[in-house]
Parts: structure tokens; C-alpha cells; sequence
């Protein structure tokens, strides 16, 4: 049985890497534990907390975290009608977390995740692995059979193509989790006990033109590559569907991804996720979700972006333009979604206008 | 530093699965004491040693094996002209040994290759967890995050079809090395004292629709689904290259698998890779391979077989004519190649001739 790291074992001084380019994005903290466990490695960078329920409610940041926390009436005051394209009473409102953000770089972490441990019983520092990940290029186009050829004491295997060994940037780093595994509720209903007790020393990038479900859990990403794909849809409140919002974006930063030629990693890091949610309740969030993803994905799988899609901004709203023709027949909620895809990307644009002078703001073009 | 395990550490007495389905077959035994190492492991198998240089010299099995060995006059004796075919002092001539076994699953092995120790020192059963990956489907279509779901105390994650978790039989199992790692000369050149360390406790479906370095040194697959396309090529002795025979296999086989729905699993089992071959010698035999494969990966990237190719002997004869057309201008080299591909497929039906009432002899169809 694996188990958390203790205080202890993480209260060693870490060096924070980016700590002035990465914020860290964390919808409601229900669990304050969970910050003191995560101090040594937090406390140098500043924290975005989107609460996701009761705008009265307020949450108690311990002392000594920087942080802004944003409640729905926030949100409303900020966005005005385009408030509408952010997801109310569930933890997909964080995606306003990043597009509030001013960095290059996201983590974003759930309440219930823990510091894990790593075999030898060290505390894992998720934020660097991330980093690390996002730092080095992705191998989108070949497989390397010894996973990241990037790390240390790895490199490209025989038989690898050296035009591809440069890789390309890296948008997303996609981190798994020890102890309780992200499983949809059937799985949850059939193996209650199941653990995930398997420390997998590896990163990978996943290869063009597979896509894979996304969690939120433990993710980082580069705002400045494929920030404005990141949109965790309409789930919770007044929605048909729950726990589809990282699944969607996971889609649909994939397909860009694929498009725009940038990288997709999973693997390393493990977070220790510490709590099952309730499998019942789960089951009626996301059982249309489960039907649903039959006919969703394969629309991902097919999707095609035209040339003249060159910057993050124009794939997305191209996705929205195709989610609106193909998946409306599914259920009308698609309409509602495709139409809150490009309030999202107004919305945006609206808080992270393009400056002269500044970096390409994602993808290849501006 | 890793090591291999000791004989004490292999010496448990080992249960063999699939006794009469399986053969081993290996290229020249220039070591017997790597024959001493595996002893707990292979002898309940059948050997199939085919020797790759001067039919003078004879290998001495040591006692206690059951085992056939064929030298260059056997290959000449049992294929006539076709003989031409099987590559001379390159070990590439290994697949020779897949045409004559009767058996449905190969595992191969080099000679320089001993028993790995996973990270609590036990000694790993390479064979037995070969089996476990053919024997459990493949999930080419979608990406699970928690890596092969059919592994005790894994599944699908949250967001993965039901639709797609049957999965597809698995064709190919292609395990790791420890110690040794198989770099190319320029990267052993560069790198001489990289070691692998990394003791990756995975395995996963190579997706669909992407290439990846098979190499030939831990490899298992089930000749039913596959073994017409398991052809190492044409290296070695009056070749212009060498070293990319299981390259070669690997690019037509994973080709083959994506078009009939087959399934090539990589990562476990690691064996122990003792020596490192000659980098001054091997880039001899690799030079022309490293800038042909940048011509020869997006050729088979883009290769599409017709729907009527329903066997793996119809994949391959259309892949070899596919061959002949498109890369005959990289070198005459691929020309006599693709014959050599023809040649290949009439020696192995002339050895396998499909029997009436047996079970349909790859693919989907006979």
C-alpha cells in the first residue's frame, strides 16, 4: 500500500524553478491540510484559487501564501455577460484561473492530492517534474522505446530518425497519480478497492494523432503555447454532464497540439490522490458523458484544422465552428457548448490582449 | 549501477507456460554461458539456433536442452535458390528460424543478453512476462494513462470508450534492456559510458498509426497473427548495411498491424544487455542506414494497403511492391530488397503450407 509523504519528508527547502513565469491554479480548497502539505514546495509562487460554489462562503489561506481568490461573484464582475462560458458549482471553474493568469506556465492541482512519495521513499517535488517536462522538447512524430529521450541517462534509441531528434516545444505536461486511480464510476462501482500502487519511472510524449483522456488532477501546461485551448467547458450547475470538463480539453488541446506541432506529455509526476469521490454521484454526472464519448471521439479522431488555422485562437473557434455541425445531433448541450467555446476565446482575448513588442502569444504564427 | 542477476538468483525452479507453443529461437551462441544463465527459464522450451557465420564451426549446446541448429548448408539444403533470401553472417538470419518453427508464438534473443534484476533483486522470467503481453489484448486506438490496463491492479482510466476496451489481439511484444542501452554508433560514439539504469515498470500499446524502433535483441510475437512480416531483411555479407534488419521488421510489421487490427505492445520485460558491440565497426554497417531511414520512415508513415490485403501475406507482397516503386530510388539496394521480400513470402508458404480445418493462419481472414 502506498501512502502520502509526510511532513517531514517534504519539509526540505526546495529551489523553485520559473518561480516569476508559473502561477498555480486550484479550484476550491474544501481541505486546508492540503496547503500545508504542499507549503515547502508552493510557498514561493503565487496561487490562483477559483472557488467553484456559495460566493459567500470565504476560504482560510493559511499565513504566508501569495495568492488571489476568485468566487463567482469575481467572475461575474470580470466578465460581464461572457461570465456565462464559465462553469458554476464545479471544479471546471478553474480554467478562469488561467485565463486570469499574467505567467507563461499553469499547474493546476485538485484539493485532494497529496505529495506522493517515489520508491526510495523521497517525497515527489510535482512542480519541478513539470517543469522539467515542459522545458524539454516533445517526440510527437516516432516513438523512443526508452520514453523521454530527454531525461537523464536516456537518450534516442537506434533506429530513431535524426531529422526528429530536435523534437518540438512542449505545451502540456499531463502528471498520474498513486493511491486512488481516475476512474469513471463504473470502474469505481466494480473494483471499490483498487489501488494504484505502481510507480511508473517514466514520461512520454504521446505520438501525432492520439488522443488520450486528460485530467485535471495534476496537469501543467504553457499559457503562452496552448493556453486559449485549455477551456474546461460547461459541466456542474444548470449542465447536463459532470467530470467531462479535463476530457474536453484534453481533446481538444490534442487535436490543436497535433496541428500547431507542439507536444503532449504524460508520466511522471505522481501526485498522492487521497480521496475516491462518491462513485454514485459520479455515475449521474457523467453518465451521458459515457455514451456520449462514442460518438465524441471519433468526431476528435477526424477532425481536421485547415492551414490558415495558425494560432491557438483560430483552431479553437474552427473546433467550435465543426463541435456546432457534427456533435449538435448528439444532444443540443453541443450547440450550447460550441457557442461557449468562442465566448471563451473572446473572453480571452479580452483579458490578454496581444502587445506589441511581446512574444508570439501561441502556436507558430500570431 | 545495475547488474545482472547472479545463477543463485535464477536458479528457482520456473513454471513454464505454453510449453508446446513456443520456441526460442537464437542467432549463433558465441557464449554459453549464456546459455547457463537462462537454464532455469528455457530449458522446459524448444531452441531454434541458427547460426549466422562459417558452417565449419560448431556451437556446443551444453547438455539438457532440447534444441535444432541450422548452419548456412541447412539453410541452402531446406530453401534451394530461395536461400537467397536469408542474410549470411549477419545475425538478421534469426528470421530463418521463424520460418521453420511450427510453433504459434517466437521469442528471440541475443547472446549477449542475460537475466535482468528488477528493483527488489529478483530475477526477471523475460519469457513468462512475453507471454503475458501477447496473451492480453493491445489498445491501439486511444491512450490509457495508467499504460496497459489488462496488468494486475490497473485498468482503463476515467475517459477511456467502453467501446474500445475489448482492444485487439496483441501480435508483438517488444521488451528492454537494461545495462547496454541500444544506442546507434554516432550516440555510443558520443556517449560511451551511458548506462541504462532505469528499471520502467510499464507496458504499453504502441498506437496506431505510429512507428517505432523495434529492435531484435528481446522481442516476442505470435506467428499465426504475424510471422510473415517478422523478415529481418537482407544484411551482412555483401550488403551495403547492417544493423537495421529488425528496423526493417519493425517498420513492415507495425505497418501490417495497423491495417489488420493487430496490436504491438513495448516496455517489459527488461533483459540485461552485457556488452556493447563496436561503435567504429557499427557505423560501417549503420552509415547508410542513418540518412536512408530519413527516406524510408516517411515512406512507410504514409504507406496505405488496399482492403483486399486480408492476410499478412497479401500485406507484405503489396508492401514489397510498394517498396520496389517508391524507394528503388533511394538505392538499387531496396530493388533487390523487395524481391528478396517476394522471396521471403513463397519460402515461408512453401514451409507453412496452410493445412485444411486448421486455425486461419494470420490477419482477419485466411
Amino acid at each position: 500500500m502506498v501512502e502520502p509523504a509526510t511532513a517531514t519528508q517534504t519539509a526540505a527547502p526546495v529551489m523553485p524553478q520559473l518561480k516569476d513565469e508559473l502561477d498555480i491554479v486550484i479550484p476550491t480548497i474544501r481541505n486546508l491540510d492540503f496547503l500545508e502539505m504542499w507549503r515547502p514546495f508552493f510557498q514561493p509562487y503565487h496561487l490562483i484559487i477559483v472557488q467553484d460554489g456559495d460566493p459567500s462562503k470565504t476560504i482560510k489561506v493559511p499565513p504566508g501564501f501569495d495568492y488571489e481568490l476568485y468566487n463567482r461573484n469575481d467572475i461575474n464582475k470580470i466578465l460581464g455577460p461572457k461570465a456565462s462560458c464559465i462553469s458554476f458549482k464545479d471544479s471546471a471553474c478553474r480554467c478562469f484561473g488561467y485565463m486570469v493568469s499574467k505567467k507563461k506556465y499553469i499547474f493546476t492541482i485538485d484539493d485532494d492530492c497529496f505529495v506522493a512519495k517515489d520508491p526510495s521513499g523521497k517525497a515527489v517535488n510535482a512542480l519541478e517534474q513539470h517543469i522539467k517536462n515542459i522545458l524539454s522538447p516533445s517526440t510527437p512524430f516516432f516513438f523512443n522505446t526508452l520514453y523521454d529521450p530527454f531525461r537523464d541517462g536516456a537518450d534516442f534509441v537506434r533506429g530513431y530518425p535524426f531529422s526528429l531528434r530536435e523534437g518540438v516545444p512542449t505545451a502540456v505536461s499531463h502528471g498520474l497519480w498513486l493511491n486512488i486511480p481516475d476512474y469513471d464510476a463504473p470502474t469505481q462501482l466494480v473494483k471499490p478497492l483498487e489501488r494504484n500502487n505502481r510507480f511508473v519511472d517514466a514520461v512520454l510524449t504521446i505520438p501525432k494523432g492520439t488522443l488520450f483522456p486528460m485530467c485535471g488532477m495534476n496537469l501543467a501546461f504553457d499559457r503562452d503555447l496552448i493556453g486559449p485551448a485549455m477551456y474546461f467547458g460547461l459541466m456542474g450547475d444548470g449542465q447536463p454532464i459532470g467530470r467531462y470538463d479535463d476530457m474536453w480539453a484534453g481533446w481538444c488541446i490534442k487535436v490543436i497540439c497535433d496541428h500547431l506541432g507542439l507536444g503532449v506529455k504524460t508520466g511522471l509526476p505522481y501526485i498522492y490522490h487521497s480521496k475516491a469521490s462518491n462513485p454514485f454521484v459520479n455515475l449521474r454526472k457523467e453518465y451521458k458523458g459515457i455514451f456520449w464519448q462514442e460518438e465524441i471521439i471519433p468526431f476528435f479522431q477526424q477532425v481536421v484544422l485547415p492551414k490558415d488555422c495558425t494560432t491557438v485562437q483560430k483552431c479553437y473557434i474552427e473546433l467550435a465552428k465543426q463541435v456546432k455541425e457534427k456533435l449538435s445531433k448528439v444532444d443540443p448541450y453541443f450547440d450550447k457548448l460550441a457557442d461557449a467555446m468562442v465566448t471563451w476565446i473572446k473572453a480571452w482575448d479580452e483579458l490578454n490582449p496581444p502587445t506589441a513588442g511581446s512574444s508570439v502569444p501561441n502556436g507558430k504564427a500570431a
